[in-house]
C-alpha cells in the first residue's frame, strides 16, 4: 500500500523533452500540459465560471492571487465562506500563488528583510506584513489545492551577487513555509480539504526556483528546493524584464533537470508560442494574464498572431476573430461587431474578446497534449510557429 | 383569405384590464405582456445573446436604439452586414426607437425644426440632422422587426399649449413617418425582411401617442395616430419627469381606450412595480434600461424590494440576490461574493447583476402572463406589490 499523497502525477508520453500527462488534484483530473487562466481577485476577469467550465473552454484549474484576496475581501469573509471554492463558486481545482511576487512588485513600497516583507496596501493603504508564515496561513484560510511557497524574486537583470542573496532568502523562506504548512496541515488549517480522487485530502505545496538569468544559481536553486521536498517544482522570476532568448536558455537548462514524477510550472509565462516553446523544452503547467488582460485592452490572439480590433480595417469585415477557431465568439460574431463594441467602450467587447483569448490559449493546450500523445509535437510545433508569425 | 401582415397579435385571456397574448413577427412568437430588454449600441449591456436565449432569460425581443446606432457604427458598416440582426448576431425580434427621444435628451445641443431636429453627435462633435424620413431610411437599413415613428416628445410638466403644439408636430412626423416607411417598403429597403410566419415579410411600424400629462390631449393624439393607423401603439412621453401618480393616471385613462386588436406599449417604463401596474391598466409591451443600467451601478432587483449589494450587511451574507430567483447568479453565488466583486471594481459585478436583474424582470413577466391566463391575475398583482415593499 503506497502513502496517499495529496496530489498524483502521471506522465503518459514524452515526446523530446515534452511530456503528456494526468495531474489528480483532489478536485479532479487535469491533462498537463495545462494552461490556468488566472483569477486574480476571485474571478478571472471578465468571465462567468460557466463559461469556464463549458466545453468551450473547460478550464480545469484557475489561479487565485493570495495578495489580492488577503487584502481584500480579507481571511476572515473568506473563512466564513468556507474557504475560496465556496466563497467565490467554484468547485474545480484553484491554485494560489504566495503572494511574493504581487509585494515583489510593489517596488520601492515595501521593505524586504529575513523575516517577511513589510509594504502598503494598495487598497487602504495600511502597513502589512507578508512572510513565510503568513502566506501559508492565508493559503489554508483559501483552501486552494495547490499552495505555493513564499519566495523572492530577483529582477531579471540582477547580478550574481544579488541573484545568490536572494536565492538563499528564497531558499531559507522555502523551508520556513514547508514547516508552516505542515504544521497548518495537521492543525487542520485548510479550508478547501475534502477526501477525494484517492488522495490525502490535504493541499499540495509546490517549491519555487529562482536564480535570475544566472544558471549555476538556478541549479542550485533546483537543488535546494528538491533538498526540502515538494509536491510540485515551478519555476519563478522569469519574464519579469530579461530577454526572451535568456527566459528559453533557463528553461531548457533547468526543466530537464527538475523531478521526472513531479508536475513543472512556469509561473507567468506567456505568449501562446512562449507556452509551445516550453512544452518542448519540458514544462507542464502555466499561468499568464496575458489572455484576460489583452482582451480587455482589444487584443486578440489567433493561430494567424495577434491582431488588434482597434484597427480601422476591421470596420466591414465579417470575418470572425480566427477563422479556425471554433469557440462561440467566432461561431457568432464578426471582426466588425467586436471593433464597434470595442470603438463604443462596451462591456461586451472585453467579455467577447477574453471569452476567445482564453479558448485559444486552452484549445491551444490541447492541440499540444494530442500533438505529443500521437508523437507529432514537432510538427504541431513548426505548423504553429509558422501560421503565428503570419501577421493581419 | 386574409391581408398579410406584418405582425399578427392575438389576445387569449383577459382579467379585467390586463391581458395576456401572442404577438407574431417574422423572426418568432413573443407572448405578452412582454418585457424588452434594452440593446442601445448593438448590445445589451454586460451580457451576451447566448444568454439572452438562454432558459433563464429567454428574452423574445430587444430594442437597439436608431441613434446610437446611425452615429455608431453609422448606417453603411451596418448596411454593409446585412442590417443589425446579421451586424449583432441575433436572429431573434428587434424593435428599434426613432431616435427622437434621444435627441430631445439632447436638451440645448438640438434645435427642432417643422422639418426635422439638428444636433451635435456626441461621438465626433458633427452636425447631423434627423428627421421622419431620416428616421425611416435609418431603421428600413437596420432591418428591425418593429420600427417607431419619430416623435417629439414635451417635458413632464409642459404647460397645455406648449404640449398642444409638441403633439401636432409629432402627427404631422407621424403622418410624414408612415410614408416615408411605406415609399421604403416598397423599394425593399428593409434589410432584415424575411418571409416567415404566414406574414407579409415587411417591418411593421408603431404609432406613438403623446400628450405629456393633459388627458385631453393625449386622447386627442391617440385618435390622430389610430387616424393615421399603425400595426401597433405606443405611449411615449411618460416616466419623462412627471409624477409617478400621473404617469399611472395617464396610463389608466389612454390604455384602455387603445385599439383592442393591436399591442400596446408604454415607452420607457419603468420598475419590476411599474411594469405590474401598467399591464393592470392594459399595456403588452415594455422597455427599460432599469435592470442593466442598475446592475452595473450595483443595485439589484429583487422579489423583496431593491438591494443595494454595496451595503457592509452583506460582507459576510452566503445568501444569494434573491432567495426566490431561480437564475444562474442566484443558484450560484452569495451575496457576500458579489460585494466583494462590486467592491474591487471587478466587471464580473456588472455582468451578474445584470444577469439577475434581467431574469427577474423576465420572470416576473413571465408571472404576469400566467397569472393573467389562470385568472389570477389580481392576487399575484397584490402579493407582488406586498413583497416588494419588504426593504432588505
Amino acid at each position: 500500500m503506497t502513502k496517499a499523497t495529496p496530489i498524483k502525477f502521471e506522465i503518459q508520453s514524452q515526446c523530446g523533452e515534452a511530456r503528456a500527462g494526468v495531474l489528480t488534484t483532489r478536485r479532479g483530473q487535469i491533462e498537463t500540459p495545462v494552461f490556468m487562466p488566472v483569477g486574480t481577485a476571485g474571478t478571472v476577469k471578465g468571465i462567468r465560471f460557466e463559461e469556464l467550465e463549458s466545453a468551450d473552454l473547460d478550464a480545469r484549474i484557475i489561479l487565485g492571487n493570495t495578495y489580492h484576496l488577503w487584502l481584500r475581501p480579507g481571511v476572515d469573509v473568506i473563512k466564513a465562506a468556507g474557504g475560496l471554492h465556496r466563497f467565490i463558486g467554484w468547485d474545480r481545482a484553484l491554485l494560489t500563488d504566495s503572494g511574493g511576487f504581487q509585494v515583489w512588485s510593489l517596488g520601492a513600497l515595501r521593505k524586504i528583510s529575513e523575516e517577511g516583507t513589510e509594504f502598503r496596501s494598495h487598497v487602504d493603504g495600511s502597513l502589512r506584513f507578508l512572510s513565510p508564515e503568513v502566506s501559508m496561513e492565508v493559503q489554508a484560510a483559501l483552501g486552494s489545492d495547490i499552495v505555493m511557497v513564499f519566495d523572492e524574486c530577483a529582477p531579471g537583470q540582477a547580478s550574481h551577487e544579488e541573484t545568490e542573496r536572494s536565492m538563499n532568502l528564497t531558499a531559507r523562506w522555502a523551508k520556513r513555509s514547508k514547516d508552516a504548512f505542515e504544521r497548518l496541515q495537521s492543525e487542520g488549517a485548510d479550508t478547501g480539504r475534502i477526501q477525494a480522487n484517492d488522495l490525502s485530502g490535504r493541499q499540495a505545496l509546490f517549491g519555487i526556483i529562482q536564480g535570475a538569468g544566472h544558471l549555476d544559481l538556478r541549479r542550485l536553486s533546483l537543488e535546494q528546493t528538491v533538498n526540502i521536498g515538494f509536491d510540485g517544482y515551478a519555476i519563478g522570476g522569469l519574464s519579469v524584464g530579461e530577454e526572451k532568448s535568456l527566459m528559453f536558455e533557463v528553461i531548457e537548462d533547468i526543466a530537464p533537470r527538475m523531478p521526472n514524477d513531479a508536475p513543472r510550472y512556469l509561473m507567468g509565462v506567456g505568449t501562446p508560442e512562449d507556452l509551445v516553446e516550453a512544452v518542448a523544452r519540458g514544462v507542464d503547467m502555466f499561468d499568464c494574464v496575458l489572455p484576460t488582460r489583452n482582451g480587455r485592452t482589444g487584443q486578440a490572439f489567433t493561430s494567424r498572431g495577434k491582431l488588434n480590433i482597434k484597427n480601422a480595417q476591421w470596420a466591414n469585415d465579417s470575418r470572425p476573430l480566427d477563422e479556425s477557431c471554433r469557440c462561440s465568439v467566432c461561431q457568432r460574431h464578426s471582426r466588425a461587431y467586436l471593433r464597434h463594441l470595442y470603438m463604443s467602450g462596451e462591456m461586451l467587447a472585453s467579455i467577447l474578446l477574453t471569452h476567445h483569448n482564453l479558448a485559444f490559449f486552452l484549445d491551444t493546450m490541447r492541440g499540444v497534449r494530442q500533438s505529443i500523445r500521437s508523437g507529432e509535437f514537432p510538427k504541431f510545433r513548426r505548423e504553429f510557429t509558422e501560421r503565428s508569425s503570419i501577421s493581419e
